[in-house]
């Protein structure tokens, strides 16, 4: 095994959020179904742009948001994932690389601009998103650097990027290579409607490629099509060494081969569930290797996943002051 | 004179906001004055922005915040300035047109691109701004749309704007237009240190050519040269036919011929000045041409510019229902 560099590497969708606070009756005028992210081309990204109200740009992707919460947690963070020669790239690329992440990817040059993801915010909290993919689409194999992977604990893979077409035979080329140099895969199942999208591509990455698997309860139900939590669970003991499943009211629950650990939440915490989720896996991760899982580290880093829930999908607060605060409370 | 097409044209420097939070060493450690907004070229805004931590982006420019302020409120508002060719660009473009404002300026191609303002916010809330005025410094007489000016009951002028070479010539060419069509011209001082930069062109353009003059204390003292806000409020009684002066703590002045309207703020209510100023300009406006101010509307919509300081710069909120929420409660 090679030394150490990075805690963490993450491979995402690289994109900039665009968001916009919309009434319930815009989404019913845009055939939008609430909360759910769905693919869109550029045409329909810049009609929807038009008639969006104003908004606010800032850095996302869920592998992205992860890893900058991590490094704001004080991991050692490195990130792969395709912007384009923009501004937007610019922006991508500095709000990764001004907390410490190390960001190699070059980006693409003349081709689709930068990935964004137009998120309408409906006065009840939740977010609907529709994704231009953009540059990401061109993510492949030959963006998966071999060495950078060999020299990080966890090499962790946001779901989403099942969707750009290349991006599957990258993913599995980056878990071989993990594997090969001895560490460790983690992936976020990222959506519900995604996995629906490539289920049986994540069954077979999921039992033959994956150690440590996030997801929530929809996503988990509907990754192995089973009507109850405690079933797909169950599943999930029987393919990865650890399986960290959250459920948003209930908490999340840990399992690790033949044990499972129950971790309440705090539901008055949690305000935004999708930053969370990025935040909850950057906690998780950023407190060590599994499968050092012990009940301090999970209460205590899942309560500071849930006070990372107050700050959006990219915190602006001191994390590391949060977490202190969250283990000496927990 | 023409019919009545717009209540408000705005002319400014359009850019966008980068916003990152700071604490006061960052500012020490960048030679930086409080507060206080200060012009960097290409090279020292790249430099400053790989320093900063990671930001948001949105549209900006004081006259741009006024007219968007002004159409949530309701009225026909029209704006020109000059943004590049570029992703930036479209988002100012966007963000004003997408809540009904005309936006007709031609984006520059193959220039300089679109202006940003780093803004670094200190934990006590105040906003140290670093400009790069990219395209704005294009922005010349042959901007300047003669007949649109005619079709607006009020051309505002945003004081910034006296910083790109080529925009002061601009400023006298649209004031005549507009007094050829018997319209009115408004200016916003914007800043005090900016007016030290061009006071005698400032002192000739307030007492030659405009009707309706927006400062807060600092600015009025500074471009007058007197020791007290009084002196200064008197002076701007001899030079313009309304002044709407604003002192942070102690509400507004108007003075307005032989009158004199003193308007308390609640200071409970401020948070966030520069946001503040740009939106009691945009109240004051859109509740119709002076100089029919009244106590009621005076006081009525400097309360919702109060109100409109809690969402910064450019707000999220229904505003003319805060509008008339403070209408009913004053």
């Amino acid at each position: 095994m090679t030394q150490d560099r990075f805690d963490i590497l993450g491979i995402g969708n690289a994109m900039v959020d665009v968001v916009a606070r919309v009434d319930e009756s815009f989404l019913s005028r845009h055939d939008m179904h609430k909360g759910a992210m769905i693919l869109v081309d550029e045409a329909a990204a810049e009609k929807l742009y038009t008639a969006m109200p104003p908004g606010t740009e800032s850095s996302g992707g869920s592998a992205g948001n992860t890893c900058a919460v991590a490094a704001m947690l004080g991991a050692r963070v490195a990130y792969l994932g395709k912007v384009a020669d923009d501004q937007l790239g610019e922006v991508f690329a500095h709000d990764l690389r001004s907390i410490g992440v190390h960001f190699p990817s070059a980006p693409l040059a003349g081709g689709a601009p930068t990935a964004r993801c137009l998120i309408l915010v409906t006065p009840d909290g939740q977010r609907t998103m529709n994704t231009f993919l953009g540059a990401c689409v061109t993510f492949g194999e030959a963006d998966v650097d071999e060495d950078l992977i060999a020299s990080a604990k966890v090499t962790y893979l946001e779901g989403y990027l099942f969707d750009p077409p290349a991006a599957q035979t990258a993913f599995r080329r980056a878990a071989a290579a993990a594997h090969k140099a001895g560490r460790q895969v983690a992936l976020s199942l990222s959506d519900a409607f995604c996995v629906g999208r490539h289920r049986d591509a994540f069954r077979d990455l999921v039992s033959g490629h994956v150690d440590i698997l996030f997801a929530n309860e929809a996503e988990i139900t509907s990754l192995y099509e089973t009507n109850t939590f405690e079933e797909a669970a169950e599943a999930a003991r029987r393919d990865v060494k650890l399986a960290a499943l959250t459920c948003s009211e209930a908490g999340s629950t840990i399992v690790h081969g033949p044990h499972t650990e129950i971790v309440r939440a705090e539901p008055a915490h949690v305000v935004d569930t999708t930053g969370a989720g990025d935040a909850y896996a950057a906690g998780f991760l950023a407190g060590g290797p599994p499968p050092a899982v012990g009940p301090l580290r999970s209460h205590g880093l899942d309560r500071a996943a849930e006070v990372i829930g107050h700050y959006g999908a990219r915190p602006e607060a001191d994390l590391r002051a949060l977490v202190a605060k969250a283990l000496a409370g927990g």
